[in-house]
């Protein structure tokens, strides 16, 4: 089943490079980024002031086909790719949970944020883990168990380009 | 920005109408499904049963057209579209947490699933919230902060059909 979408804005941020990024939200804490959002859904953003955190659906577009197993960036070992967040992946949706700092009119200033500048944006949905929360019971997180601490100081190589 | 993607497997659920189903995983809590992942993709599955819990990308399929302002499930308000998690928006992708039961061959069988049968599965990711938690100090959830209870028992309606 083939599916057409189309970006609705386009997310501003200070990495020009796929090189040399954060690799997770928890890396780009502080770095402040923005949302142009195409002036026709200017209207869909009423009442989005109200939460501190907006989670993004965005394209990884300068991502040209996937791998099946990957070696990410913060472990030696290969992993199936839907068990990593690598870029490289079909479909290449990328998805961050993000700090709304204002909103003037159709631009969205953020904080945390650890995509390309010039990323397509997808969807805008408000991060309410209240809808989720009470279905997680015991949480395991398979090799981000030992790994996901180096999220916060990690930066990006080439592998995925 | 046109986008061409395609479906990566089917989410296989109890529920064959847009209505009278779970608007969120915490009002599906222990309803079972399974996703069928095409086979081509079988082997980006590595890894993934060491998971609890995934995080499911999926096209709103049923869905037409979009609204910019919506009055949703659980509120008698109008917001825009953004600041709420209505079906009827640009791009119609969905996105849901559901725990991982167990995994055979190309099929993952899932609990606390919230989406209509055959629904198209977009991407599969871990579910590791320690790759953003520490950047969520004050969390403010808008309109859903009086509201957020009534998705445990509330369920759809003809709204955004």
């Amino acid at each position: 089943m083939k599916i057409e979408l189309e970006s609705i804005g386009t997310i501003h941020t200070e990495f020009k490079d796929i090189e040399g990024m954060p690799i997770q939200p928890t890396g780009a804490k502080g770095v402040e980024g923005k949302i142009v959002l195409d002036e026709k859904y200017a209207a869909g953003l009423k009442d989005l002031e109200d939460f501190s955190h907006i989670h993004l659906l965005y394209l990884l577009h300068k991502v040209e086909g996937y791998l099946l197993e990957v070696k990410p960036f913060m472990d030696n070992n290969t992993h199936g790719v839907f068990a990593t967040r690598s870029p490289k992946r079909p479909n290449r949706i990328g998805s961050s949970v993000v700090k709304l700092d204002k909103i003037e009119e159709n631009t969205i200033y953020i904080s945390n944020i650890d995509v390309l500048d010039g990323t397509p944006l997808l969807d805008i949905k408000p991060y309410v883990p209240q809808l989720y929360e009470d279905t997680i019971d015991e949480l395991k997180i398979g090799w981000f168990e030992s790994n996901h601490k180096k999220a916060k100081s990690q930066k990006s190589d080439d592998r995925f380009k």
